[in-house]
């Protein structure tokens, strides 16, 4: 209880206003710097945030280079800027892309989990949790333009969203493929997946830790529409006036009732759930095949 | 409470007799007419009864021009033809469809929902959740002969058949289309939803308030078969046959295993679900919204 | 209880140590007769098994002539080979195939359940019961060769693989017919068809009681793959070695955590079901079908 305790503090502390975060915040983005109307961007250093208040919509872009890393600090600004968006009445939509070539996402930041005490794996993967809860259950239209590979994690977070667009290109992979590195989904990324492709699918899905191309991403379900890689950002966009000609609330509702009964499975076992991963990611076997791990990739970016 | 046992008092009275239902009851239909050996037709003002006693069936027809709209004397008929035959030794089929050119049923009756008091709307609703569940519990086979649009409501009398059959026209569209009312599917709608075509096409079915033309209709699993209209009752008929050469009471048992859970979940909540429906109805902004939009349909008629 | 009592002694006694079973086991199987390297055989009279202990895995033949019918002996042998290589570190995996040609298994042994007492009635149905939880939540890879028709319980022993491999002949059907026989497939077979074909196909397969041949199995998702009959083998050995590039501890966390709450329904439920399963095969009427099916099945044969 103590450690729970600890982490409430600790996870309000996360969540603290917009405008104290260091960096990037306000600053103008890409978009705004080329000019677009009405296209000042806001922002942190994590997460670029490009509004267009006319369309009632913003793209907000993943930077964390080089793979958008799911870091502490970018799981904290992700949350941030879409609590912002969601209180802001302009906006009805985000787009959730990435700024970092090649990758979407790739999932979670190996670097939280190594070598870490216990209250920080805790506070860690709490904010894992609060990004899914905010992300799957938000009352804005969430379309993932899916311009990367999207393993694990990455992949997590795509499957929140309404819809997926996938880029056609055979090195962007997506799938929950956690077995293949001897980790396991924990039951809400399985919930997550169950909801989009089925038992069956996901049973093997899960099991194999499947990396589907697009073309087979698009048959199974994982997303919902494979375009050529120079048209995601505008089929993201007119998928995104299809779902904006719904009324707002009857749309919420809907998809609340959908999704809540999922949602609220973790809402209820979250405590047991942060404790299973802090045992787990403390084990001593787990933390030497995460060093060397760790060490490959390093000596290889070296 | 107090209203409660009131509604449940009125709805026993609904549901009364057959016999004691004016115009059409017992009279010959247009099948009969014909002069069908054995087809000898009964039914009640709005649904037509054209049994089949030789075959074990009745073809059963929606007759409330000029869409179908389920008002509560409709409600009432169906409830009432359906017990009629499910009590009749003879009948172990039935076929659903509709009399009204172009029209499945186009789902709830607003006049229903629009200047009346709480005690009719809970009356209205009640209505609607017995013809539900008893179709989608009934021990006889249930085949929708779709020979007609049939958004919302309509559609979802035809998700609790056993089998459906939609005719090939592109008018014909199917699927709970009530977000685009501005306006939720209740949850058992939805969960009959989920039940047919899986989680994630619910989801974005019931979301967006997908409308499906027969082939999509067809793709989703909305439907079981698509043939061309003047084919929709005789493979509805020769389906029929299929279902008809299994053992009644094995074939009763396993579609009660299957579908009694989702049923128990309506009863369970039923009052509560009448509750939420009342209040939501009588809201000024909803009555408003239904005034100004039956004000353009007469205007339309007019 | 003291049924349940008796029967639980009764079951403990079933499943005796392995050297204690009589006949073939540890006997010589026909490949090692054939001289396979390493291939010495063990198994029992209804079961031979052919270990590659090099490789990990093990083929598990049913040899019950003619029909593989799931008879009490059989069912007893199949979980003590199972229980012995799951306990066998050597083994990570199991191809579960048929030795009578034509066959995968016919399902449950009709002459099990007639003209017996209770007692007996409820041995056999724990016993199919144990083979299911045993096989459904087993910690090996199962992949199912499935050289011969599959109906009923041969079709759900095929279900509780985690891969299915159907020669590609059209006699070669798959499916749970028990509505065929006037009989209902228990709510666990039920559960085990609807996570592997979803709610909707279910509801048709169950209640028309389908018997899928191959191209069908495959589009429906009761099977994984259909190859030509001569490649059954060497398809689910490739397949295998698929499953068993997969760290063991992660692939066995992930389909527990799949598998497990359809496996806890059965436990929970486990005594009624076995009450329900004896009460209904108890009944003159279904014991007098039984006894006249099989004079016919005699005199077919005779």
């Amino acid at each position: 209880m103590a450690l729970v305790t600890a982490m409430r503090i600790s996870a309000r502390a996360l969540f603290r206003p917009w405008a104290w975060l260091p960096g990037g915040a306000f600053g103008r983005t890409e978009s705004a710097a080329r000019g677009g109307v009405g296209a000042r961007g806001f922002g942190s250093q994590r997460v670029l945030v490009e509004p267009d208040p006319a369309a009632g919509i913003a793209v907000m872009k993943l930077k964390n280079p080089p793979v958008n890393s799911l870091s502490l600090e970018l799981l904290t600004e992700l949350v941030i800027s879409l609590e912002k968006l969601e209180n802001d009445k302009t906006f009805r939509g985000i787009i959730l892309t990435s700024d970092c070539p090649g990758v979407f996402s790739a999932g979670l930041d190996l670097t939280e989990m190594c070598g870490k005490n216990p209250a920080h794996y805790a506070e860690y993967w709490k904010a894992m949790q609060e990004l899914w809860l905010r992300l799957y259950l938000s009352n804005l239209v969430l379309i993932a333009a899916i311009n990367g590979a999207s393993p694990a994690g990455g992949c997590l977070i795509s499957l929140t969203c309404d819809y997926r667009v996938l880029a056609d290109n055979p090195k962007y992979v997506i799938g929950l493929n956690e077995t293949l590195l001897g980790i396991i989904a924990p039951f809400w990324f399985k919930d997550t997946l169950m909801n989009t492709i089925g038992h069956r699918a996901s049973e093997l899905a899960l099991q194999l830790g499947i990396l589907f191309p697009p073309a087979e991403a698009l048959q199974v379900g994982m997303v919902d529409k494979v375009v050529p890689e120079d048209q995601v950002q505008s089929t993201a966009l007119s998928v995104m006036a299809q779902w904006l000609s719904i009324p707002d609330h009857a749309r919420q509702l809907t998809k609340n009732m959908m999704r809540k009964p999922t949602a609220d499975r973790l809402v209820k076992h979250r405590d047991s759930d942060i404790q299973n991963f802090v045992s787990f990611i403390s084990r001593d076997s787990i933390q030497k095949s995460l060093q060397v791990y760790l060490g490959k990739l390093r000596q290889k970016k070296g």
